[in-house]
């Protein structure tokens, strides 16, 4: 089943990459946590092709409306969302949320898909139709019995992720409000450019500085202008023009180039994740490093854990916390209030503009060049904000699930709640 | 999470009786199904107050749209639903699913809500708000300490059963086409007055008819039919006439009443359900019994089992299958290709007109009378095409699960299909 | 797979009927809660063949061992239960758990099978064993493709719910420990016998008494001791007598009966469930009702609400709690904090010593007659603990549940918690 | 919970690393498939600490016994597994599972644990106890609300990993029945020291050399032969010496040392994995990534992908399968048929013998020695059997999976089985 997370907090996806709409709905918000339709459509933009120069041209609103779980007595103000109409006859029409509370009950969210060009599919149709190599058109038509929407990679597609944004909004506002939780992404590498500021220490080190206490909003949002205001979504700016430049070339080449990504969680509330099967690490190694295009993922000191001595990667930890984040915030699995840090490898877009050796779906071998179409030549630089959601899906359904081992008698009072 | 059936078929549910929309997404179709939104739509019909003249007044048209999952090359048929327009700036507009073959992705349905008549709900607002005896209200307003949607009954209103519909006529879809599945339902009680024609003992008598082959598609056409031109849903014409009289006076007396509902599965495949703990029984005794506003479930000779004896109880077993139905199609929670049959009890509409002692929110004592609104004397006589849609996805998830469980190598083959 | 509850409580359960062992693994019981060996060894007792005179003859003992999921400093007390040895060369041998508090980790338990005498099931081997008429040889050997235990009904077998009481009793112990939950069950039929006395009238009586206070503890244990001293499991000592006639005189004809059987919850904590695919309802009638050899559960009114009009079956409110029970402690499937209560209709046994029609597994017809073997004419009698069971595991999880949507924040506290 | 795959095969695990026993039940074995005790200790006797010179000296036998779901018809040969007494009193003896088919039900197996030596673990005790770096003792204590068993990682423990092994050792037997599916590892990296022989790059060049037809077992196990007997499990021998003595001398120093390990299944099931949320990606990475001291996880051409151009990076392909392996096995995260392969990174072991600066439970500074007790230099050299068995878990479970979403109808055929 297409869903993120859970069995606590979850968000279940439908929508191929050319159908008409990305349907998605919340599971497990608990009651009572305001949400505005403007909070979670800004982290969409953030993950829209085409939001920043070295996305895919393509240009989507990916507008969401909210049809479901949010509730607030102004009613005017609830329903001031855009509103729909159904070409039926009569036609039927209806307003949507944009404000309220949660409710506790399942939250709807709808994008409509405005741009489909369809046309420019028609090579790939039919036992004939090409297999772009390092697509999932082979699998996928063989998988489904021919059955396949072939215009596009179904929810395989980066097109699904608006789900995971919808989800992490959701979850990243309730982690804020809570525990002050703030998460960030920053790209780290490019081809063989590397950034030389890493967000992950930079965060270390303000934590560092107020622990025990949270590292203050304002800080946090005045680091997000930051690494939003650069070329592409990173705090070293000198890395971000290279790379922007880098990104063109390859672009005008008709080849694609592969990236890394850091994804940081601070103000991380301690004691999340189970033991063994199902830890915070199993979970976040899945999300992340499964991620469409994602080749690798590293948690805390990752692969540089591997030539480490014992004495060295051991984090000291003194009565305000641990004294290095070689564990990157889990140990066992669950959290220890240190920031949550990792790091994921992106391969280059599978679609580029250069003649390949492939097969038609029949298996018959062809050369082939792709007629056109979209090409975003470095798919890990828009990465960003689906791992933050994805980051914060996890750790919401793990807040909820260790709150589930704490029972408080007076949270199951009714008649005694008299006045 | 509102998830119903699953881990292999299964319908995600949000939308609450009042909210813009209820949202359905279906997981676990197999690729290659035919399904036409005229299909689904006509279970929804059966389903929507006011279908007959004896459920509430209130109108709703309940028109479906398919938002994913399904496909067909030729896109002006896929594509010829209802379209949809979003009055941002500039407009959205999409094109919605009308008929293709499933792609064995998550299918999304949605539903508008048109008849919003919020200004009936203030005698429920806030601390001081009435407490509908009967109802979730009490309830709902601590869980959510508050937050509730106070206006309808949320997730547990009747409305939230069209995720049910939706996700049963996919289901019986498959399984006509597979296994030439057909379910139905008769309201067999209405308050004291009981139908002297028994579905599940008709539909016994012709399976024995044609056993082992499966009955006919045309005589469970005709006999689906007949049912639906009674005054009320059921084979017995003259007890449809008393019920449908019984319940308009009762309706005039501002009262309700209670009903019992017989569904049965015909042409059922043998050896679907785990052993113990998600037996088929398990599953369906929780699904057709925990529906809104049902009290009780019986399978096979249910309460009749108590007083009888083993030996009487017993099917004897001939070679063409069992010779009496007192399993009610499973054993030991496992199908046995016998009509699968249940009984299911519901208590009378708890909405009537009387005055009732009740107390507000703040549990202060009233006495209550409802200000206006929808009144629906015998919500049992509307529940039937609900119960075939529970029991639909029951089965379908079943069948795959058993499928799981017998592997075909040939399945798995990708290059070995060359030309 | 064989998980009873879930997703925040469960029991996972494996052992067939005449295999070496069952075993249980109980998942979700949060840290601190006191666990004695001989608590949960007295609900098994209860379950066990033979318990009654009235049950099977058979004779186990049922033992039971902790493996693992207790903690407490005092090793010896932690380990002074039973000890284990292997007969491996050279021999391994451990001690197992007798008390401790859970540490919050996964509980295992060990019940052996000491009684063994498969030479009784000769009758049922291969293609020509005959099939059982009411239970689900047929059907297990087509689903297995003959690869089934044919000695009993594996998982399918009464034995198997070993797991539950297992599971249900640590549900109880932390149920009653947090809210005084208490749980009781009384046979109310037997064949056409009545008892004149009701549990479920009796303690909501109770209930009324005290509210919006619990019952005191002393009450419901005196009542649980003259529940145990009857003849069979019921307040109704003359029904006992005549109830426990009835079934010798059966058991002498070789023939069975059924029975149904009443299931109470009192003290039981407001507010638990979710809305409508996984109400509290749902839960409970599917595991309840679904019980092997169950053919029927009701809540509350149950079958008499159907014809009951809504100003009857309506429970009126007053601030001290509701006036009625019809609800049953349950509405839209959320826990109103009224005891929750069942009814649960078991047929007669399947095994019978008279002579019948059926198959064998090759569908040729045969007369058959059992060879030998253990018979318990009327299983009802006997499956008390296993509802209690069942009905605390639900209880159980949905408060987890319930607590997982009121997040605290000082429970995520770590760093602050510095003397 | 406690279950790694699912949810159609999976395994439940519970033990923690001071306990009386190890317990695991095996869900979703098919029917049919021949399990011998012999194979899976095989297997657990690869996992076991001590079984090779580089692991930690302490000596467990860790002898499994199988308690449920197989059967055979020669009863002496299905019982003669060692034997179980306990000591009751009179003692309850029964005879343990040593080989027959599966039976498609729960398959439950015990390992005793036999060398507990708590009294090394008093310096962890109470409020007061100490801290070890790098350890979940801090986390877990104040998780667990101080009820966590203290003498050792509870589940987080690596002799949890016994369930992992047992789990995946019938799901390996499954997988090389059906598809001849055999799954192998390799360390690749100890500290700075890398292999110059790669296993992925070596199964690769196999793979191509037979396709479309699989790896000839022979082959796979002769591979596997060369494995088992270097000093550890590595194609490079000369790495292998270099690697072990390097071992020897951190153990010397009393200090830890990272590794890294590839582990690569052949002859594949193309098709396999669900598309966006649960792909087999998102699994694969979950479970490799997310085991014990694992700080990394690579799918096919991991970190290097990142600075690869897009056309270096598409596997080309031709009619018998892709031309290189950058994918990994997996589009999509969808099986094509070609070697799977995952690189793991895992840091040095938490547990040295040298000072370092900790808290007490109370987080009181102290400096921290180990007193005594195991110590294992380089835990990633004993992985390479656990990361194979959690690969095999999740294949099975995709396999069983894709095969429900191809229905074929004889296999739901009861009465039309006639003679």
């Amino acid at each position: 089943m297409e869903i993120l997370g859970g069995p606590l907090f979850a968000v279940a996806g439908a929508g191929e990459s050319h159908g008409p709409a990305v349907t998605s709905i919340v599971f497990g918000c608990p009651p009572g946590l305001w949400l505005d339709r403007a909070q979670i459509q800004a982290y969409l933009d953030r993950r829209r092709p085409g939001s920043n120069r070295h996305g895919t041209p393509r240009h989507e609103d990916d507008t969401v409306v909210f049809l479901s779980g949010i509730y607030q007595p102004d009613h005017a103000a609830l329903l001031a969302g855009p509103s729909i109409t159904l070409d039926t006859n009569p036609p039927q029409h209806t307003e949507t949320y944009a404000s309220g509370y949660s409710t506790g009950e399942p939250i709807a969210a709808l994008v409509l898909s405005t741009s489909k060009k369809s046309a420019h599919y028609e090579q790939f149709a039919g036992e004939s139709g090409a297999v772009r190599p390092g697509h999932t058109d082979l699998v996928k038509h063989y998988q489904s019995q021919g059955f396949v929407d072939f215009r596009g990679g179904g929810r395989s597609s980066y097109r699904a992720t608006i789900s995971d944004v919808v989800g992490g909004s959701i979850a990243r506002l309730f982690l804020q409000a809570q525990f002050g939780t703030f998460i960030l992404s920053s790209i780290c590498q490019v081809g063989e450019l590397t950034a030389q500021r890493s967000l992950s220490e930079h965060l270390f080190a303000l934590h560092q500085q107020f622990a025990p206490n949270p590292i203050p909003l304002a800080a946090l949002q005045a680091l997000q202008t930051q690494l939003a205001s650069a070329e592409i979504w990173t705090l070293d700016t000198n890395f971000a023009d290279q790379a922007g430049e880098l990104i063109k070339q390859i672009r005008i080449a008709g080849d694609s180039i592969g990236a890394a990504v850091e994804v940081v969680a601070v103000n991380v509330p301690a004691l999340l994740g189970e033991p063994l099967y199902n830890s915070l690490k199993v979970r976040l190694m899945g999300v992340l490093g499964g991620l469409n295009a994602a080749q690798a993922c590293e948690m805390g000191a990752g692969l540089q854990a591997v030539s480490r001595l014992g004495s060295e990667n051991n984090d000291p930890i003194r009565n305000t916390g641990y004294q290095q984040n070689a564990h990157g915030g889990l140990l066992g699995g669950i959290t220890t209030g240190n920031p949550l840090t990792a790091r994921v490898s992106f391969k280059p877009t599978s679609t580029i503009n250069l003649p390949q050796q492939t097969v038609q779906k029949d298996l018959q071998e062809i050369d082939f060049a792709l007629a056109k179409g979209r090409h975003d030549p470095c798919v890990g630089v828009r990465a960003g904000v689906t791992l933050e959601s994805r980051m914060a899906i996890e750790l919401m359904n793990a807040v909820l699930q260790h709150q589930a081992s704490r029972v408080h008698t007076a949270d199951f009072n009714l008649w005694q709640n008299q006045p």
